[in-house]
């Protein structure tokens, strides 16, 4: 495995790749590596020949009282685990390497990034759209592969690939859960023991609003009454939305019609988590 | 020569042209090709071996009371001259295929944009930075070739290609003129005789402030009161801007120092002109 710091060692790198007829795959990440990360890896490596993983903590992305500073870095762990499944190359650069000279250009998604986290987080989508473009300039991928717990990033970065025709496809691979049912993420680690312990009630309302609209209930307000009865039960977690959006739009439905995104987002102490189930109502 | 006339089309053969080795230079235009255009022309083929000519009249770079209906789209005689100077390959799509889906992603670059042309024409910049990102990353060129004409244009899309990582070459040719100095575009049709008649002064403005640079006058304003007199000759002329700014921030200068690039835009009649020279302040 190499690990390229700069931008002009990796397209050398890859450029070698490519010139001995491999597909690349990219994993973009902020490092802190988990098994939902290991799963891209995998996927990436079954689909691809030559896998890339990037490991920046992307300044652009975060808001100024948001969790930049804290956020974990374990360099090492990363590597290693990078290591371990067989990942070809690492990108890890510097911030300065990114944006050396001061950043002036902007790839910004209308509309799908106003819902939902957006509303929080006004320019973080923005810092998405704008490292994933940098990234998929510098790596060349085939594919690149998101995970579905962020599934507005996901549909964010399909829409920028599609409108901006860009020359490479997009994985969505499925969320990856504790065994209670919690999606991994890196942000756990900011969770105590008793924040660990209510936060799988994210997932149970995610679970409950699936099995209502599979047992055909039509109003959303129902469904999202329900659910936040389940996320009440906790006195440590504190909604930011709980809605029922149209998976194209983002925008809320008022019956549960067609393709839907169940999405949550709440604070527990320090974390705020998200997480999300897709179905499709046109489903009998 | 081909013409491609879908996305599809053109990928495949530029693929092929890939595959055999050969370098793409890319000239972007919106068609009614002139001698300007024939200059870029004549740099890609000599810079690259497959030299592509995109001709699209892109909705998104006009605003809504400018000349997009009746901007020329002489599409026969575009591709005669494309023929004639050996182009490999002319994409020319429709508006479906270029924003078959509502568009929602924009490349925006700040601060270059908002002085000279951005300030009369505010969404013009980040339509033609959107659709030079499109046909870069449909075309994937080695290469792409602009006109030292649209300063500020050559100056935004340099920036974005540097700012977001894009894996190809800009080159700025120098602008072509008439005999009597009036840059060639495709918008002095719009002139009628007496307005044809007067446009050169646009360029002896230019002149003048370059041999007053070149002499050592160091006040812009001094500078810029005499291009205003020479374009105060002609009661066609209505200057909207004469100014003299740093070539990297585009910001004015009270004093002429470093790289210059003293521009000019004015109406005359129904057709806008805008026209600049770059001189370098810093040598004696």
């Amino acid at each position: 495995m190499e690990v390229a710091k700069t931008i002009e060692e990796i397209r050398s790198l890859i450029k070698k790749a490519r010139s001995n007829g491999k597909t690349i795959g990219l994993v973009p990440t902020m490092g802190a590596l988990h098994i939902g990360h290991i799963s891209l890896i995998k996927a990436a490596a079954e689909k691809t020949d030559f896998v890339v993983v990037s490991i920046f903590v992307n300044p652009i992305q975060f808001g100024p009282s948001e969790d930049f500073d804290k956020y974990p870095r374990p360099f090492e762990q990363d590597l290693q685990i990078c290591q371990d499944n067989s990942v070809n190359l690492v990108f890890a650069p510097s911030s300065d390497e990114m944006y050396g000279r001061e950043n002036l250009t902007w790839v910004d998604v209308d509309k799908l990034t106003e819902p939902l986290c957006g509303r929080s987080r006004p320019d973080h989508f923005r810092g998405v759209t704008t490292v994933c473009a940098k990234l998929f300039n510098i790596v060349l991928p085939d594919i690149a592969f998101f995970g579905q717990k962020d599934a507005q990033q996901a549909i964010v970065i399909e829409r920028m690939v599609a409108d901006l025709n860009m020359p490479l496809d997009i994985i969505v691979c499925p969320t990856v859960r504790e065994e209670d049912g919690l999606a991994v993420s890196s942000r756990n680690k900011y969770l105590n023991e008793s924040e660990r312990k209510d936060a799988p009630l994210i997932y149970e309302a995610l679970q409950k609003a699936q099995s209502m609209v599979a047992s055909g209930t039509k109003e959303t307000q129902q469904i999202l009454d329900e659910m936040r009865k389940i996320l009440n039960r906790s006195k440590l977690i504190e909604p930011e939305y709980v809605e029922i959006v149209d998976t194209e739009t983002l925008q809320p439905t008022g019956t549960a019609e067609g393709k839907l995104l169940i999405a949550i987002a709440a604070k527990l102490g320090s974390a705020r988590l998200i997480d999300n189930i897709t179905v499709d109502a046109s489903k009998d």
